[in-house]
C-alpha cells in the first residue's frame, strides 16, 4: 500500500485513479493535434456498436493483460466494473489472458484482482 | 499464396489449418505430461462458462493480435466464424486490438482480414 | 526467395511491396470508420513537423526493428530510402535498435539489410 | 527503498516476499477452477525431471529477465538462491539474458543484482 | 510522488537519477567481463556518427517508448534535454511512439511529459 | 515445407542453416565496428564459464522462445543438439517457455519439435 502524502493511506485503486486524472491533464497541455487524434480515437473506439461497450471494455482488458500494462488493466477494470461486468466473468477473461499470456502475467493478475476487491467493497 | 507441394494452390487459411494439424500431431507425440496438462488446459479456459464460448474466442483474438501472432490469430478467426462471429464484430475487435497494440499489428490486421474473406467465400 | 505463382523470381522487397498493396486494398474495403482514422493518422505523424519527416521515418524504423516486425521494418526502410538516408545512417539506426532490444533483432537486422541491398541495387 | 506501514523500512526482497505472499492469498480465494490449475501446473514445471530443479529455476529467471517482469525475477532468484547457485551462474544467466533481450533489461538486472546482494547478506 | 527516506519530497526525475547512480555502481561492482562489455557498448553507439549523438538519442528515446521501459525512458529524456532536443521534437517522436506502439504506451508518455516538464522547470 | 529454388525439397533446418549463412555473411559485410562488436559479443556469452556451454545454450533457447523468435529458436535448437542435450531436456526446457510465455508460444514450439525431429533423423 502506497503513503498518501497528507499521511493517510488509500486504496491503491483510488490513488490510480487520481495520479490518472493529474498526469492526463499534464499530458493534454503538452499534446500537439496528432496526439489528441490518437487519445480521441482511443475513447471512440470503445463506444457501442456491433459490440456493446460491456464487451469492449473486456476485450480491452484482456488485451492490457497480455501486454502486462498495470495502469491499463486498472483503466478498464474500473470501465468493467461500471459497465457491470460480475466477478466470474472477470475471471474468465483472466483466464484466458493467463493462458495465452503465461504466468509472466500472474503478478499483474494477483494486483487486478486486489483492485477488483476494491472496487467491490466501495459500493 | 503459397505452393502447395502437389502443385495446386490453396487458400492461406486451408494451407494453415492442415499444417497446424501435421505439426500438432507431432507435437502430442513428443510432448511430457506437462506440456499436455498445458494442451488440455487451453482448450478448457474457451468452453462455454459465465461467458459464451463466442466471446471467449473474440478474446482469445484481441489477444494473439495485439501478441502479433498469425498462427493464433488464425485459429481464433477460425473459432469465432464457427462460433457465428459477423464480420462487423471481428472489425471492431481488431480496432480494441490496433488501438491498444499499434500500427506494429497492421500487417497482421491485414492477413487476419483476408483470411476471413477465405473462410466466408467458402461457406 | 520466393517463388512467384508466375514462375519468374522477384527480389523479396519488391514482392514485400506488391503484397502490402493488395493486403491494404482488402483492408480498406473491410474497415469501419475508426480503423480508416488510425490509418489515416498514421500517415499523418510521419509528415514534416518540428522534425523532418526523413527523421521521423528513422525513429519508424528502429520502433519496428525494436518490435520486431518485417513487414513494418521493410516500409521505413523503403521510406528512408526514398528520403535520402544513407547506408551508414540506416546502420546505425540499426546499432540502436541491436543494443536496445538485444541479439533477439538480429535475424530481422540481416533481412533487413538484403532489403536495403535490393534497394541500391535498383537505383 | 520503500517505507513500512509500520515505519521501520525493510529491504526489496523481503518487502517484495510479504506482498507476494498476501496477494496470492486474495488470488487462491478469487481463482476458478481453471486459474488453480494453471498455478497447479507452474508450480510442477519447475520440479526436478530430465533437468535438475536448479537448472529450471534458472530457465524461469532467464525468462523472466527477457520478459522484463520484476516480481517474476525476484521470485526466481529467491528459488536460485535456495537450490544454491552460485553468484557466478546468476551473472552469467544474466550475461545471456543481456545479451538476447538486450539494453531494455539493465534496469531490471540492476534491481535483480540488489535483491541477489540482500538475499546474500541475510543468511 | 515518492516520499524520501529523508522526509523530504524530491522530484521523480531526481529520485530516478539518485536510484539509477546507486543501482549502477553494484551493478559495475558484481558485473563480469562480458556484462562489462556490453554496458561499454552501450555507450559507444550513442556517441556522434554518420548521425549526430543527438539524433541518436531520439532514436534511443522511441525504441524505449515502444518497449515501454520507465528507466530508460527516462535516461533518455535526460540525455535528449542535455542535447538541446526541444518539446516539440520531443512530442513528435513520442507521437511515433504511440502510434507504433499503441495505447499501451500512453501512461508511460504520461509520466515521460511529466519527467520532461520537471527537467524543464529546473534549469 | 518449402520449395527450394532448384526444384528439390529440403528439410526447413537446412534451408533455415543456408538461409543464415547466406545473410549473416551481406550482414558482416555492411556491419560497422559497433555491430561487429555485438555480434562478437553475442559469441563470447554463450561460451563455458562458470556454467557449461550446454547449459547457456538451453538459457539461449528458452529466452528465444518466450520471446517468440523462430530463428533463434531454431540457432540454439542445432546448438543444444551440438552439446548433446538429450529430447527429454529439450522438451522440458520447452514446458518452462510454455507455462512462463503462454499458449502464443505454442506455434513456435510445434515448429522447434519438427526442427528437433529433423535434426535427429540426420544424424
Amino acid at each position: 500500500m502506497l503513503i498518501h502524502p497528507h499521511g493517510e493511506s488509500m486504496s491503491d485503486i483510488s490513488e490510480f485513479q487520481r495520479e490518472r486524472e493529474r498526469l492526463t491533464t499534464l499530458m493534454t497541455e503538452k499534446a500537439d493535434m496528432n496526439m489528441k487524434r490518437f487519445l480521441n480515437l482511443d475513447t471512440k473506439v470503445y463506444e457501442d456498436g456491433a459490440l456493446p461497450a460491456k464487451q469492449k471494455e473486456m476485450l480491452g482488458l484482456v488485451a492490457s493483460l497480455v501486454l502486462r500494462c498495470d495502469d491499463c488493466i486498472n483503466y478498464h477494470l474500473v470501465q468493467c466494473y461500471r459497465a457491470g461486468v460480475s466477478e466470474a466473468e472477470i475471471v474468465e477473461t483472466m483466464d484466458i489472458g493467463l493462458i495465452v499470456g503465461g504466468s509472466i502475467t500472474i503478478p499483474h493478475i494477483r494486483r487486478a484482482l486486489k483492485a477488483w476487491d476494491e472496487l467491490g467493497r466501495k459500493t
